[in-house]
């Protein structure tokens, strides 16, 4: 049997019982579609993930692309699975149908690129960076860049990136140096160097559409003198394409998501790369932060697929491999027992469905918030949905990143010795899903904004949603049957997590950021534990409430149950030390100087 | 700068400020020692692991031994590694003068060993192998073997291997099932197959002696039917080296340790393998035993030693790497700071610290132990070493495993987006790290171990004689002037722990074993969290007593403090949870069925 990706079970359950995402077809935006449309999209997906991803998945990673005289050369099976994934509709899913989108919600489409990821990583990553380039465009860019490159981008025959970081500079964009100069016909000349640009170059499309941070000459210093530029590998003059002195200047050796190249770039070498601004001068961070945001929720279910497609792997071999006996049978005549058998074996199986499903249903829910935001009729839902993504976004991007490693590297643990060789797949998931926590803004980064920004966002109203949210999960939880000890836990975090969060912003308040935000990192794992109880509590109470259609969903119910009592366990009483933690000042790390490491 | 490795100032204090090893001179068997020698031994490995290992170890990375027609020959550095190190005594540093050793405490070769692993861990590995095996026909062969092949592998012209696991059987020894038919020349033919193993075959010294586990003909089934056999590549006809049809019968493809061939051996193909009985039949389990537990304490040191060279790597580049500005100062027109101006960079490398130097100096403690257990002149202190050795010994080898994981991947985290690249270091030593887990007994089994037997041993006298060692610990933190708040928190904990052990005993004792260690994974966490808490007070309270010198000493002790405060803050509050958890009976993982998952 192949490796499912995800349990289309879970995620079906998650979609219909647990989210209801067909409630969303009553928006207009999403008039057009229903149950069906929903699961005939995710249909194909899945196929496409099963039938034609993965199996190149090993081959992509053990054959990166090439580098050849100044150009790279991707992997040949890419030029069948990127026309492929655009005619399933992935690179404009959730756009209007006047850029030729479906209007799908971004919670279904976000589920169904999960497959993708899940099947090969690399190859669906062209695509989700095309379609949030091309989404920039149509958010902010001319008339006349929606057509020359927003077009061809949704239509598959341009790619897209982002160009934001720089050598010296890191996650630090405040210190971008790419340099503008407004030229007479109204375009800029650019010049400057970008590093780790994902898909930078390569020979799948005719065209790629860098979306490039950089400063026009005389602009203020910092963040606020930031522009954001479409700067194309070629332009178009006179109805062609024209090279416009795009470079490849290095290539990064990533560790994982080998089919994918990291790329160091060079912007007007020879003085000819032309860039057309994007919206208003000065103003690209607020319209980068955009396709980060996005960025961020795919980088999450990234997460997710990575590990999920590992614990899928690691259940599949934990099934079939023999070995040892139950602690409760030592004799040495018995036969000995698949290693499923073994307690601990099912607990690393259970961590990892705890994290693999809590995350799913986080990061689908986070998305599901965003359709609210844009999509909902009321406006007290939108504001209230726009806060609540917010507020979970930094959690969706980092708890499936860092987790997600732990979960990664118990299925690895789980093949012993065989897992530790290359013969078998676990370890180069855990290499690929190493990056999460990294790109688009690391974990840290994701810490500062979790607590310095969304935590108090509103002056409180953030929390309060959420608080509202945990509250109404208990009510259900507690109306569906389930324990009194599960709903009291989760009250209990609550007030930790908030008497934290307005303990801290208090300080942040007095001016204090750095006392502040010392345990940022502290705070985002309490928050993240809360956040993943509550959505199990959430698919138990929905577990609950279905009625078992033979034996096959039964024992999928129970295993619903036994996830969230598992994570209910073991991982909800860990926040009250965590909130402790942060709250007692603790500056071990903060007092530290360099010299006393 | 290079890389030191470890830090000397910090393994110069943990040696003769927090063990006093120079102590162990009044014993016998190190009376020839003193101070210097030990200082003279540990500064070449320094050396050596400096100036000729660490400078090859990418190198070795990037190039694993070749495998060609049946045979291995490993990078030709190894040839020049492989002497220096016999050279510098590590064949037989502990071993007594009669067989050419050096008589010097565990301890001080342990220390030395972490060096040469930090330096390039798989060089040091054919040494650490050859030792092991060497040491086995030391203890339990006959005067021959001793002669025929002891000798030649502590004097560096043979090296050795541990042949334990079976494609089959993984962990589970008690399904050995290599044969072993006596012939009339007292040997024994042996036939059957191994894998995983480590410097099965190589081009590096004229003999390889695998001791390898096989099964007499009418043995016993289960681990009482399996003896320990001295099988060489070679065997000796005659006083020539004559092929014992031992063949390589496939490689496996690592993804850490590459520099050190892991592979699948096949023995008699031809019906022309010999291998000699070392002691009694049957008894080769317990005589294995001496191997793998010296081997768990060197596993835990390689966690140690690989977590360290990351951390060292981490640190250097934290000092140099400018980005971003502190939270105090955000205003652009700021230079960049070192990222090690920033809190949070701060608290991974403080938590690297923490585990490096809490982990060094529970390995070292842990040979400390065994170095009285048999050489202390004192029945009594023999008798109680020995109990806390064993005890430890799960403990030193898998928390540096495991958090020396976390470590490792804190240190590549530093480096950012560069430290996803192989074109820096970090990934490699997350790679090596990795196996540490998982070879020498899983981390499951070695918190069955620790739970199921070392921790109920004595019928609670091992946990007594721990307990006296925290108490003592205590005591001497209080009369340091240590702030009682510390001293408090390791009674709280000492006292979850002990309750904890009976607890969990008593239900062994009722005979269930199921319930007694379905939480053994957590009480080995717990475990490890006091035991390195006590290395850090320990190593606060020598902080205390020591007058500095200068302020490089004062910075020094200043940053002992501080590790020992961030591990008691933000670790020791975790063992309540913990211990509550064993206690709870929680049983998720346990009731949860296959098609549940």
């Amino acid at each position: 049997m192949t490796n499912p990706l995800f349990s289309d079970r879970d995620v079906d359950f998650l979609l219909y019982d647990v989210l209801d995402v067909s409630a969303l077809t009553k928006y207009p935006y999403f008039a057009d579609h229903d149950r069906q449309t929903f699961e005939l999209f995710l249909q194909n997906a899945r196929k496409f993930a099963r039938e034609k991803l993965y199996p190149t998945y090993k081959l992509m990673d053990e054959q990166p692309p090439k580098f050849i005289d100044g150009k790279v050369f991707v992997h040949p099976k890419m030029k069948e699975h990127y026309p492929g994934m655009v005619e399933l509709g992935m690179t404009s899913a959730t756009r209007p149908a006047e850029v030729g989108g479906q209007q799908l919600p971004l919670t279904v489409s976000t589920v169904a690129s999960a497959y993708l990821m899940a099947g090969n990583l690399s190859a669906y990553a062209y695509v989700g960076l095309t379609s949030g380039a091309a989404h920039l465009i149509e958010a902010f860019g001319s008339d006349e860049l929606r057509r020359e490159y927003m077009a061809p981008s949704y239509d598959g025959r341009f790619t897209g990136t982002m160009a934001l970081t720089e050598p010296q500079a890191g996650s630090s964009l405040a210190d971008v140096t790419t340099r503008a100069t407004k030229n007479s016909d109204g375009s800029y000349s650019i010049s400057g160097s970008k590093i780790f640009i994902s898909g930078g170059d390569h020979d799948l499309t005719e065209n790629i559409v860098h979306m490039t941070l950089g400063r026009i000459d005389g602009a203020p210093a910092g963040i606020k003198g930031v522009s954001l530029f479409c700067v194309p590998k070629k332009r178009l003059e006179n109805g062609a394409l024209t090279d416009n002195d795009v470079h490849v200047a290095g290539v990064i050796h990533k560790i994982g998501w080998r089919g994918l190249p990291s790329l160091a770039l060079s912007y007007g070498d020879r003085g000819d790369c032309k860039g057309w601004l994007v919206g208003e001068p000065n103003k690209g961070i607020s319209y980068m932060f955009q396709m980060m945001n996005e960025a961020r929720i795919m980088v999450g279910v990234n997460g997710v697929a990575t590990a999920s497609v590992a614990y899928q792997e690691a259940l599949a071999y934990a099934l079939t491999r023999t070995q040892g006996r139950p602690l409760s049978s030592k004799s040495s005549s018995a036969q000995p027992v698949p290693i499923i058998e073994h307690a601990d074996v099912r607990r690393m199986l259970l961590r990892q469905k705890a994290i693999v499903e809590g995350g799913l249903a986080l990061v689908a829910r986070t998305a599901h918030y965003s359709d609210l935001a844009e999509h909902a009729t009321e406006e007290p839902v939108r504001a209230r949905s726009k806060m609540l993504l917010d507020l979970l976004t930094p959690v969706a991007k980092s708890f499936p990143a860092e987790r997600g490693f732990e979960s990664n590297a118990l299925a690895l643990q789980i093949h012993g010795g065989y897992g530790y060789s290359s013969e078998y797949l676990p370890e180069s998931w855990l290499r690929d899903q190493k990056l999460n926590s990294i790109h688009e803004g690391t974990t840290g980064i994701q810490a500062l904004d979790l607590l310095g920004r969304k935590a108090v966002a509103g002056g409180g109203a953030a929390m309060g949603a959420f608080r509202e949210e945990i509250v109404s999960a208990c009510e259900a939880a507690a109306a569906a049957g389930l324990p009194d000890l599960w709903t009291s836990a989760f009250q209990a975090a609550l007030i930790d997590v908030e008497t934290t969060t307005f303990y801290l912003g208090a300080k942040g308040l007095e001016g204090d950021a750095e006392r502040m935000l010392l345990h940022a990192a502290d705070y985002l794992e309490l928050f993240g534990i809360l956040a993943i109880g509550w959505q199990h509590l959430a698919m138990a109470t929905a577990s609950r409430k279905k009625t078992a259609q033979g034996e096959d969903t039964a024992a999928f119910l129970r295993g619903k149950m036994l996830a969230a009592e598992y994570w209910i366990s073991t991982e909800i009483p860990r926040i009250s030390a965590l909130a402790a933690l942060c709250r007692s000042g603790e500056d071990s790390y903060l007092r530290i100087r360099p010299n006393e490491l």
